[in-house]
């Protein structure tokens, strides 16, 4: 079988679980029809999956992690109800946001309910609940970041200021140097993205999607390790595969997000450009363009990013090496995601859970 | 010491440990102050009031229901977050809201973390998290019942019909008797219900405030009662005077909507009528009326209130006993909840909560 056969097995039993599930709860309309639209909008079921073969890859059978895995996977969905009212997006994979085809009330209070069911799910395992209310507490956190980390200063950075001034400006904060012995986030799980952090500006990239993605991938492979009686030696192994895997899975999200076409990403090319949020590639183009790439491109973070302009866009981050930049972060985080897996025994569900980060890294959507 | 200083006195217990509470979580802003800020702008604690009273009133330490009373009075406050944004509400205690004065997004995503931290505070109490997750999820059908059960059908009802067919239309379905042996919702709360309810648009306004309100106020006595040691039949009584109260309390909050004023309301008075949403006063209204007064009244729910006609759509619900009819069914409410504490012995603690309902029924914001 191939990965892909591999996955889309595992991906069937969790739909199924996920439907007989919503069908049990029994919510008014529209509530109900708008979780079963979400989660039948489908997704890649990545949370779960990783759930199962942690648990397996420790050698428990993948039924005692089931249960977990959907909870993980009901919040990953209830953070696309929020992440949509928030970013204001018409579409997700293709289709029409739930915001959008109900109302931004009813995807707000469905996205309450699934976390709230969620937790049920779990409720009958004491050991696992702080870690789930941990990782979703996390997860807001990043979201909360990303809504506020972008360059929202820029309205304020153009008042009345010469474009050199404000050229100068932006410079001097994004090459700022990181160092050893700076004020980190004391959250334990800084030390593991130091290695990868050369500037201050990184810094927050990466704290944020530690938060905002990570928490939710580390929280599936460390749950399915520990429901599948993995040593301490195995949950730590699985967990931190689990947090790089997260910051691969977000740094190539990225990227898909402005070298994609609209039609492959199911949504508009850019929208992190267009709400002027910073990943890998845009803070080292800020910090490294020359004043007149540096003009084009504030200016169309500026205004409104079109078909045209966003060609001219890629040009410019592709020009000043911005993209390979990206790239090449995002093959060390993976390289570092595969020596996770070391201490672990061969198996079949390793080699898939190595396999799973090619397939993370290579996506095209 | 009078009533209202014994409730000042535990309210200020409440705050002090609500304040280190908040401190101790340390989110970034502007989560952090948006969470501080709603906390803050005060409510008069009346779930975490009736958590700390129902425990010693079954002779337990409040102490040992601190922590639970707490926790219910954070999913209140997440509730109020959710509510402002989507009432669009611009002040809510005479405050502004977070979603006017942040952001809607980050007050979405406060009301998310004050949940998970709130599970967070009884998840050492398994015995709770049950209780707890069926409370939000009760609470939140609640909210999505009060969005979507309006009068939303106004527009269509408009259309193309001349105003006495849509009169028959209304009247119609608002004399709609209901009676034994129709179908209802089968939560088990709603034979609590039957005795208030005549008609079948009553019968849908006390399942969606069962669910709004009661539901919060039932778990706040329930836990109480639970965590003070109470014998199930104490448990039972306390359970069923929190979703009475729960009642009394959403029906004094609809009178004082429209009978109070802006001054002492702290926010625009009629919102509800604004909004076409249905209570007991107008269900009795649209039943009622004679064809002139229910011109008056649909012209005006349909359009926007002024301070003008907020004076004339009192009139028009004062006029035809519609309060009068609110009040009665108040009274009513407010006897069984009272009737609700006979099985538990005398104590300070019962003398108290008995004035509760009174102090309810009789407030004026």
């Amino acid at each position: 079988l191939s990965l892909l056969d591999q996955l889309a097995r595992k991906a069937e039993i969790i739909n199924a679980e996920l439907q007989r599930l919503i069908r049990s709860w029994g919510f008014p309309d529209p509530i109900d029809k708008a979780i079963q639209y979400i989660v039948e909008s489908g997704g890649k079921r990545i949370r779960p999956i990783l759930a199962l073969l942690s648990c397996e890859a420790v050698g428990g059978e993948d039924e005692v992690a089931m249960q977990a895995a959907i909870a993980v996977e009901l919040i990953h969905n209830a953070s696309l109800l929020w992440d949509d009212v928030i970013d204001r997006d018409d579409l997700r994979r293709g289709k029409i946001t739930v915001h959008k085809k109900w109302d931004k009330n009813i995807a707000i209070l469905a996205g309450a309910m699934l976390t709230s069911k969620a937790i049920e799910l779990i409720s009958d395992q004491p050991e696992l609940l702080d870690m789930f209310l941990k990782g979703i507490g996390k997860m807001i956190e990043g979201q909360v970041l990303d809504i506020t980390g972008n360059l929202e200063s820029s309205a304020k950075l153009f008042d009345s200021k010469s474009e050199k001034e404000i050229f100068e400006i932006l410079r001097s904060r994004f090459r700022q140097k990181a160092f050893d012995g700076m004020e980190w986030d004391e959250s334990g799980e800084s030390q593991l993205i130091t290695e990868f952090t050369e500037f201050e500006e990184e810094r927050d990239y990466f704290e944020m999607i530690s938060l905002k993605t990570s928490s939710l991938l580390k929280l599936a492979t460390r749950i399915g390790a520990i429901l599948g009686g993995g040593t301490a030696k195995e949950i730590d192994a699985l967990a931190k595969y689990g947090f790089y895997l997260g910051l691969a899975f977000q740094i190539r999200d990225d990227l898909i997000g402005i070298t994609s076409d609209e039609l492959t990403l199911g949504k508009p090319v850019g929208s992190d450009i267009r709400q002027g949020k910073l990943n890998l590639f845009t803070i080292f183009a800020l910090r490294n363009l020359d004043n007149d790439a540096l003009s084009d491109l504030l200016k169309i973070m500026k205004d409104n990013l079109t078909n045209s302009t966003i060609v001219k866009v890629r040009k410019i981050l592709d020009r000043c090496g911005a993209l390979n930049y990206a790239s090449d972060k995002l093959e060390l985080i993976a390289q570092t995601a595969r020596n996770s897996l070391t201490d672990l025994e061969d198996s079949d569900p390793k080699k898939i859970l190595q396999q799973f980060i090619t397939f993370i890294i290579e996506r095209k959507f």
